[in-house]
């Protein structure tokens, strides 16, 4: 091979330290092999020679080399070279070096990166969208617990003047571990020759960088706290979530499931500057989705054509009992996708729940059947009992399905907010039709 | 009358200091009457006076006193004895009391009441529900603006450690107004003999105990703090509304909106846990409301009786087009809830959006006509052409009803919330059947 063949020849002109001569050579060389020649060279031979390397060379190649080779290496370039490699990195290397790296690697690349590339930077290291790693800022102060506290208070009067936060200080051990979290409060009411050690009890809350970061915000919620340090999974302390960011987040996600509930697509942005074409997008999927399901209710509708033909008066109630149906199913819906948001109820509790929810829907629906007859006696008495019967049952149908859908949307894997009051009106519409005709033409004896 | 015919007697007996006596002489004694007796007695009588009397008798006497001289009596009573008081006194009276009172004697109330009583004290204080009042705690550390940092950090020391938070520290003056707050970091690290004034900018946002919790959302996020003062008309410290709380009550108003969206009354607590009345109660007002809306639709139809007799094909095509018409309205009426509830869009914005709203709408509608031609063809050729203009105009109407409707409550000074899909779609379905049956009449040439 290539490489076998010229090896000595390139081990020299490393020696001879020719690296505008090397990078021409190995250029035209495939990657794998340049990286099984790194792995021959010493260890500063190697960063000197990596360096040599074009921006697409270098990149590929270190996609070669082996999670501990790729670790070494980085250890001896500087944060702008790491910077500059990591967004030549193909987006799927580069999570899955950040996955696998271990977590003071990471946390270091973090802490040393340029406050204005943060945002960039937390996208480069690959965590994915609306993960806490995407919120997570570096900027926090760590103290080691064999520490004074007159040491640690040293410590957060010099490094603290930056931090977002140093209402909690974090303790960690060498390997950057997180221990625990202490306030800082807690610091200044004790005297400056006690060991930081002797205030830790090692109760902290914590959150993965990889978590979604609805978690955050509920686990903020839990423990009351400003503040809360994000972790990899080997307990590496990379960075801290603050409660301002999380406010800004629950809004985002309610306002997120309020769009779905309306069966619009989120926008994942200010309304207000929403273009027309974004606004168009985000509204069109579930219409025409939506269509398709209203066509079953005409398809149903075409099948008694014959019934409305004999009793055209059925049609005058049509609207209000399909209505009626979707209405209260979409209140069960609204419900059931609120409380499973807030966690209120869990993707567990549906046969819990379903006998309460029959049983206050038969209320309901009772008292419909009643609104509708009396409303209706006027102007239709020939078909006062069908319409009374058809109430009484879509609300009872529609309230079920609305109140169901939303635990099967989760069991799926979808999001529950996907249960939409215009999605379930739609499919309380369809079973409206059939029920509405399969009772009158029981009870007028027409077919 | 009889208590100037008496009083010679009664000072007697205060000056001997018979209270049994006086208890037993004063309970027949118009309240009036004995306010106006206690107004003649020297200033540590009156409270001892005051003591002698029943319950029920020292609440109306209280209410029958000017405000300076309650004010007096307060600063004299335990508070023991002015919690007692204050809960004997009517409700409308005790809110002028603490509405009127000095915030100092508001804010002294609140600062010595049992924590465990807090609770109860908010609500004995008059704030109005879902107020900022409801929500603070007197858990804070105050300094004054002539001590020095080490003084402060001393006060701290002393006094932080059942504060709620101690991260930000207020500074107030001799009467306790607020005059800069002040972050425990920046006093740590300043040094010792600095004077906490050198350290003031006097900027600080602070909320009115009276305002709407959600005024205290909005500013605690726009100011990135986790600690906001609140403080009365005259600028009094009164107490501390903190994050942890405000991610709750965030949360509870999107709840609130959330079933307003899906015409649900607002629970405002567990859904889990509430009953199966209060479930019915929640949900059959709106559902009848809506019966009385869908019932328009039924005497729309009614009017075309003979349309549908004449072609029975367009009843097929009902429910998809009030359907689709309803659908876009819900869309619009949620991008706006949402957008007037976080702020993104203001109520004075009607008009400059409008327009947007018509061109998205229209594109919609094109689509949808186009999508319904391509499903009808086969079904029912004869009315493509009428179903196809419906459905765009249905949409295009729909969508600006559901886009207007929010900016018409919100002028009638109701939630826009309650702009609910479930309204607008029933609201549409009216307006849809018509729109049909219109076309239906003069394309067809049927009347």
């Amino acid at each position: 091979m290539l490489s076998s063949l010229l090896k000595p020849e390139i081990l020299e002109l490393v020696r001879a330290r020719e690296w505008s001569v090397l990078r021409d050579v190995l250029s035209d060389w495939p990657a794998q092999e340049v990286a099984d020649l790194i792995l021959e060279l010493e260890k500063d031979e190697r960063v000197l020679l990596f360096r040599g390397l074009s921006r697409e060379v270098a990149a590929e190649v270190f996609s070669h080399l082996a999670l501990e080779q790729q670790d070494h290496l980085l250890r001896d370039l500087t944060d702008a070279e790491t910077r500059r490699l990591l967004s030549d990195l193909p987006p799927d290397d580069r999570t899955a070096l950040l996955e696998e790296l271990p977590g003071q690697a990471t946390q270091r690349l973090l802490n040393l990166l340029d406050p204005d590339d943060l945002k960039e930077a937390r996208w480069l290291l690959g965590y994915p969208e609306e993960s806490v790693g995407r919120l997570m800022t570096p900027d926090y102060v760590a103290i080691h617990p064999d520490w004074t506290i007159g040491d640690a208070l040293q410590h957060v009067r010099r490094f603290g003047r930056d931090s977002e936060t140093i209402n909690r200080v974090f303790v960690v051990d060498r390997g950057w571990r997180l221990l625990d979290d202490l306030e800082l409060r807690w610091l200044i009411l004790e005297e400056p020759d006690v060991l930081v050690r002797d205030l830790m009890d090692g109760s902290f809350a914590s959150v993965s960088a990889f978590a979604d970061r609805e978690v955050a915000v509920s686990l903020i919620r839990k423990y009351d706290q400003t503040v809360l340090p994000v972790i990899d999974s080997g307990g590496v302390l990379l960075g801290i979530v603050t409660v301002d960011d999380l406010l800004d987040v629950q809004e985002e996600e309610a306002t997120e499931d309020f769009h779905l509930a309306g069966s619009v697509e989120p926008l994942r942005q200010s309304f207000r500057e929403a273009g027309l074409g974004l606004l168009y997008r985000r509204r069109i999927g579930w219409l025409v989705a939506l269509v398709l399901v209203n066509f079953f209710s005409g398809a149903a509708i075409s099948r008694y054509e014959d019934t409305i033909q004999a009793v055209v008066a059925l049609t005058i109630f049509l609207p209000l009992l399909i209505g009626s149906g979707g209405n209260a199913g979409a209140q069960a819906s609204t419900l059931m996708v609120r409380a499973l948001a807030t966690g209120d109820v869990g993707a567990g509790d549906w046969l819990r729940l379903l006998g309460r929810e029959l049983a206050v829907a038969a209320a309901i629906g009772a008292t419909m059947a009643m609104a509708v007859a009396a409303v209706g006696a006027i102007q239709a008495p020939e078909v006062l009992v069908v319409v009374s019967m058809t109430m009484f049952i879509v609300v009872v149908v529609g309230s079920l399905i609305g109140m169901s859908a939303p635990f099967v949307l989760a069991r799926l894997g979808v999001d529950p907010a996907v249960a939409s009051a215009p999605l379930i009106t739609s499919v309380a519409d369809v079973t409206g039709v059939l029920i509405y005709f399969t009772i009158a033409n029981w009870y007028l004896g027409l077919s």
